[in-house]
């Protein structure tokens, strides 16, 4: 056993879960063989706690560093935060710097709300549209964070069914929540429009991500407003994933609708702990008339950290590497696939390139291919952040690792191998529905 | 008008509210007068946007930082967690280790679970109480953050009353949480087995401070424990502020009373975001059937800033250095108030020092103190979190500027002063009700 793997097996004893965050998990990898902790990361590259040197072509951190760990001049920031204070009883001037930005990039918004994590942000949209509104129902699409809202809905059984993972236990959340969160299904419109003549009337917002394992279909986000219009609810684009990934801000901005509000998170501080709701100015004050305080959204690591991602964002135009890396590495993962006849599903957000096996033994394939990677210090699965640091990367060596697991999965799948490929059973399990 | 105040107005615009926390708002101290924002922060002074240098006598970043602003040996830990990388797709070890150190700490608890913020680490001690004991009800009592679990209260007319703001809107709680949430009485053991009989076999856990602006009466915390244990109700206590103040870790310690899960947040990090649930192993498990995850509660810097401070702390046994300094500035009040005729009531934690005038002019003699404080480079109110930066100060212009300050206060109250102290109106709001 590795000492990733000693420490993972102590921290289950101490750590419900192990850890805080479900997809860093070992066991959404390889169990036994990821390396699960780390010492160092720098640019695309991790070293564990043996300092073994890994590439890093799998979550980049889940999606929070886009250009890559340890960005200098992001690093730079937070750094003279801390020198110069990172906390006091008075406030951060950078907070306010921080809200203009965002509403600079995003002109439909005039009001910004900060906190430290993609749930608490999600939190917080719904809490103003509800006191907007007046009206408690929810109807949702996509993943939005753990909090009771949400996870609410999966008290009925299968409703996150395609939203969450299949077997997602909502115990905890208060059964009078029932019925208060409704999924709809993604690209569905008349499912959209059932749900509310069935509510008409109770529905204070409609929360979706802009774009999730399957791109919108033609006009589906423009129709979706217009029936908000229509029944006066409020649109809320969670864009924690989705943001700063082919544009410049939300995604919604390259399909030119306009949401009431906006939700950011992960890559907004290049790896630093702050998430936003931006809104209009309309639906953002009745944040006044409710309750929404929090002693550590008042840290100033977050600011600083999100003002300089943003400048050095717009300096490398980041987004636009990502985009055309991560279409690279679709294209080549397709044609890689064609070459031995393996059949897989490439996802839709270049950035946040993923493929799925379709076969019935994906896990067993997907764990695989990590495990192999993991042999040549790769960390790798289905699902690749692109960072602006793989752009320096030459990514021959990755694709010949690649061809090798892809030729072995094809002589499984032909039954020329016979043998299974994970002969110990130790299989990953399900990631996100969402990002496979 | 200072350039804080300029800022502050532009900020109210862009944000709802002004800012992030409502105990930072500048209505709460002098309103034009506070510096509202600083740029440099460390020991226990303030710079403001105009660089003009504060003793922070106030509520240095409202609890956060026990250690004063900037304390050497944390900020170390924080910026080699940068250096090293602070995210990345694995985990960072440091987590398991301060997990570990808070069991030692706590020697009834077995397991902990951290976030980034109080009001989320609030809500996943509920989730986890519910989701282990099936039952829904919290019954509380104090202040437990922003989250709807607890302001779901305030949807009864006045049941956050003498717990949160008297004027407290709960607008965007879901009605449907109305009496899940059921307050009850400090020190009043009567009320609370009333409240648990009505709602016998329902009530998953009790919720508490474990002092509040007065001091448990005698066997108060044991007798509610017993309550507990009789009705098998889980008991949770909330150690956001009163943690570190007066022990090494919670205020429980002190009583000797064990509760089934307590709450960290605030000092734990001194100034760092990072927040923490402690519990018996069989409650905590019952985190592993519910959806509780979050990017950022993984990311490093919480983890290295809580190690790096408990350590400092122990070193220096920072809880009775702010102890006895809490009390020397308490007596100094008390006599000073004396000397000057003034009706004053003092807190009970000695490290959250805090007093309160006991008269109708209350909120005009608090900004008066306040504002007269300001023109002699103090940010004080009537509430001082003591820092062990503190410990170095020579108080005695501190209590000479008193001292005049309470002289003007007694010549106003007993008539000699006709005219208001506060001539423009500008008069201070009130601040949470446990605080004064």
């Amino acid at each position: 056993m590795n000492q990733g793997n000693i420490l993972w097996e102590k921290s289950k004893k101490l750590i419900p879960g192990g850890n805080m965050l479900i997809s860093k998990r070992p066991n959404l990898f390889a169990p036994k063989y990821w390396p699960t902790y780390y010492q160092k990361a720098k640019g695309c590259y991790v070293w564990d706690l043996e300092n073994k040197k890994y590439t890093d072509m799998s979550i980049m951190g889940i999606g929070t560093n886009i250009l890559g760990y340890g960005n200098d001049y992001v690093d730079e920031a937070v750094i003279k935060a801390i020198k110069f204070g990172n906390m006091s009883s008075l406030n951060c001037s950078e907070e306010v710097e921080l809200a203009e930005e965002l509403i600079r990039i995003h002109p439909w918004a005039d009001m910004v709300k900060f906190a430290r994590s993609g749930g608490e942000a999600n939190s917080i949209a719904v809490r103003i549209a509800r006191a907007y509104s007046g009206k408690d129902k929810v109807i949702f699409c996509g993943y939005h964070g753990w909090h009771d809202w949400y996870i609410s809905a999966g008290n009925e059984k299968g409703a996150l069914t395609g939203h969450l993972f299949e077997d997602l236990s909502s115990k905890g959340v208060p059964a009078a929540l029932n019925g208060t969160s409704i999924p709809f299904e993604w690209n569905n419109l008349s499912n959209l429009k059932r749900i509310i003549e069935k509510n008409r009337d109770e529905i204070g917002a409609i929360k979706m991500e802009v774009t999730r394992n399957i791109k919108p279909s033609k006009d589906f986000l423009k129709r979706v407003r217009e029936l908000c219009d229509y029944y006066k609810i409020l649109l809320i684009f969670d864009e924690c994933t989705s943001g700063f990934r082919e544009t410049f801000g939300g995604l919604h901005l390259k399909y030119g609708i306009d949401p009431d509000i906006s939700i950011f998170g992960k890559a907004l501080g290049n790896g630093y702990a702050i998430s936003a709701v931006i809104g209009k100015e309309k639906v953002m004050n009745a944040a006044k008339e409710s309750f929404i305080s929090s002693t550590f959204w008042t840290e100033r690591i977050g600011n600083l950290a999100g003002l300089a991602t943003l400048k050095e964002m717009k300096r490398l135009n980041s987004w636009n590497l990502i985009t055309c890396l991560g279409e690279e590495i679709q294209n080549k993962w397709k044609l890689t696939a064609e070459e031995y006849g393996i059949n897989i599903s490439v996802g839709v957000i270049p950035a946040i390139a993923s493929f799925k096996f379709n076969y019935e033994n994906n896990l067993e394939y997907k764990t695989f291919l990590t495990r192999e990677f993991l042999k040549r210090n790769y960390l790798a699965s289905n699902l690749l952040f692109v960072s602006t640091e793989h752009t320096k990367l030459d990514l021959s060596e990755y694709f010949e690792i690649l061809k090798k697991i892809f030729e072995t999965i094809s002589l499984r799948e032909s039954g020329v191998i016979k043998e299974k490929l994970i002969p110990d059973n130790e299989l990953c399990g399900e990631t996100f529905k969402r990002l496979n």
